[in-house]
């Protein structure tokens, strides 16, 4: 293989490709990334076997051919290069040659036989979706996903395709995300579980403008986007029926500005940090949700104005989960809905009746 | 104590005494801040034992009253704070309320008794010199500091005034910085040395505009700019005499472009990181010097353009030091000179005359 390409555009391909790489592996091919000049094609692939990353890189073919080269170290080299065309040559030893101006390196490369062969994923019936919008579907649940990883189920997010609406479900025991977005075109109705981890990964690595196709089959999801293919492996199993877990009826509704609501919250929210349950308590009165907080370190008692409908309520949270839900709602007032001072919460932005944030109260003995 | 004051005011001066809070102390009281309302000036002071920061207050003084507060605590909860006007009270039992718009935070504060008694440093016979110069001495010496806290001294700069001249220098065993600048005004001829730690807290207090006050006794240094009044106790002992290590001859001068060759020496480095000594070589020809290093993940080889005056040279270092003495220097271009391979080389920046930066070589066997 020889190839000459540019160091800018390359070294933009090596960031993508990194994030399927997984350095912790005891098998080194998992750390390479493959460079494959075929075709009148050169590409770069890397695969950590829960995922595979495969772009193509603008380059000058002079020689076909094919290696696996640690990606770390392949990266380093590519980044610190200058900002000129390189040259990138193997022999039959698997020696890289990476050659620019005057200068080169020589590095070990490995046997491309050892790199492991990619899911293969029908291409036909794929869905289209903006980027942008998959983006935030993404964000706005990822953070609800499961850190137990005895639960891995829940450790991924539920998609579902239903009723000419695509949804993105997060649960992890306490709180409940779902983002909806209604699609217009006939999609066959489909329920996958894709890991939160690799969800992460995929909107580190969209934009915010074009679409991004997507495709499944029982194993794997694929995303094509911007140059870029990435291949998902699906998590196996049942994902709990969320829609049972939303509640239908409330008996107190508040509307609040979402902005001074997180804020008073984050500052009550300040002297529980070091408290397990990071409790804070809100009473919901005429005009105003008191949030107060009564920890070793002191006391702090807010105020935020509210229009109510229905009853006075006293309720206890764990302030963690009601921050990052608070943070990623953009709508700058809220519905917050509850039935009893045990039954879950539910927030839902006012400005965008498809996104449902659900969460578990704390009990508290009443004083 | 009752005083009204701004929040992005405080907030600013919080953070600036934070750095003068050791949080790891088992001494609470290392860990506050002392809130001084006192003959219609608020101040508030850190002090570590090592170094202490004073800063004014703008405040509106309903009581004058002290007390002290944990400074992570008081900190977070003023950053939180809504921009507005605040009102922080005390009553007699070191309660502390901090009231604002519609909320309020009681916290439990510390005896003001407990609080250590800042050093007395005498202000008569201060100097005054710009804080961008000094900021630049510090960063260009500091990081040649010893990490070895069995080097004490080390871990210090001397600061040195004679002949009209103000010196920074740092040493660690194998590298030596010293920034000088010249003063036009007669100085009385001093030797002192400050922490490095203590010197990175200035530095990144300092700012480019506007002069600092410095003063010193035998046992503290006091540096006063921008309402900042920080006094940093001085390490005791002999510094090295750093002179008589600067070679006055050599065999062999370079010119060398100081980005190019920074930029070649970093990419020589990337095969050499794991190992311990960072070693590449220089070997010095007519218009060129190579810089190679052959380690077990691979070879580099890169050429940079030079002028040479003297001899052919073959020579090894520990890139690290010689990446972290490039980094500093903004001159174009620099001057290496050389003696022979075993004895240290001297950078000199050409449109700097007073920075110079001597490294040791590393011994290699030649083959």
């Amino acid at each position: 293989m020889k190839i000459i390409c540019d160091k800018k555009h390359i070294s933009q391909k090596v960031t993508i490709c990194q994030k399927a790489i997984n350095n912790k592996s005891s098998n080194d091919i998992l750390k390479c990334f493959l460079i494959q000049a075929k075709n009148g094609v050169v590409k770069l692939i890397s695969y950590d076997l829960d995922m595979a990353i495969e772009t193509t890189i603008e380059a000058q073919i002079i020689k076909e051919g094919v290696i696996a080269v640690n990606a770390r170290l392949f990266g380093d080299i590519v980044r610190k290069l200058p900002d000129t065309l390189i040259e990138i040559e193997i022999d039959l030893q698997n020696n890289i040659f990476i050659k620019y101006e005057n200068s080169k390196f020589e590095i070990k490369g490995h046997s491309p036989d050892e790199f492991p062969k990619l899911p293969e994923v029908k291409k036909n019936n794929l869905h289209s979706i903006s980027q942008n919008v998959l983006k935030n579907m993404i964000k706005q649940t990822v953070f609800a996903i499961s850190q137990d990883s005895t639960k891995q189920i829940l450790m991924g997010e539920l998609l579902e395709i239903t009723n000419n609406k695509v949804s993105l479900v997060a649960i992890d025991g306490y709180r409940l995300a779902v983002r909806s977005y209604s699609i217009n075109k006939n999609f066959d109705d489909i329920k996958i579980i894709i890991p939160g981890k690799n969800l992460n990964d995929l909107n580190s690595l969209l934009s915010t403008e074009g679409v991004v196709e997507i495709g499944f089959d029982d194993k794997n999801a694929i995303f094509i986007f911007d140059n870029i293919k990435m291949i998902i492996r699906l998590l196996e199993g049942d994902f709990i029926d969320y829609k049972k877990l939303l509640p239908r009826e409330h008996n107190t509704k508040i509307k609040v500005n979402t902005k001074d609501f997180l804020n008073s919250i984050e500052r009550a929210s300040l002297l529980s940090q070091s408290d397990k349950n990071n409790l804070i308590k809100l009473s919901i009165r005429e005009k105003i949700v008191a949030i107060t907080s009564n920890t070793d370190k002191g006391n702090v008692y807010e105020e935020v104005q509210i229009s109510l409908e229905g009853d006075y309520l006293d309720i206890a949270f764990n302030s963690r989960y009601l921050i990052e839900g608070l943070r990623n709602i953009e709508s700058e007032y809220i519905y917050l809905e509850f039935t009893t001072n045990i039954n879950p919460c539910i927030i839902k932005p006012i400005e965008d009746i498809e996104y449902n944030y659900l969460l578990l109260p704390v009990r508290i003995t009443s004083n």
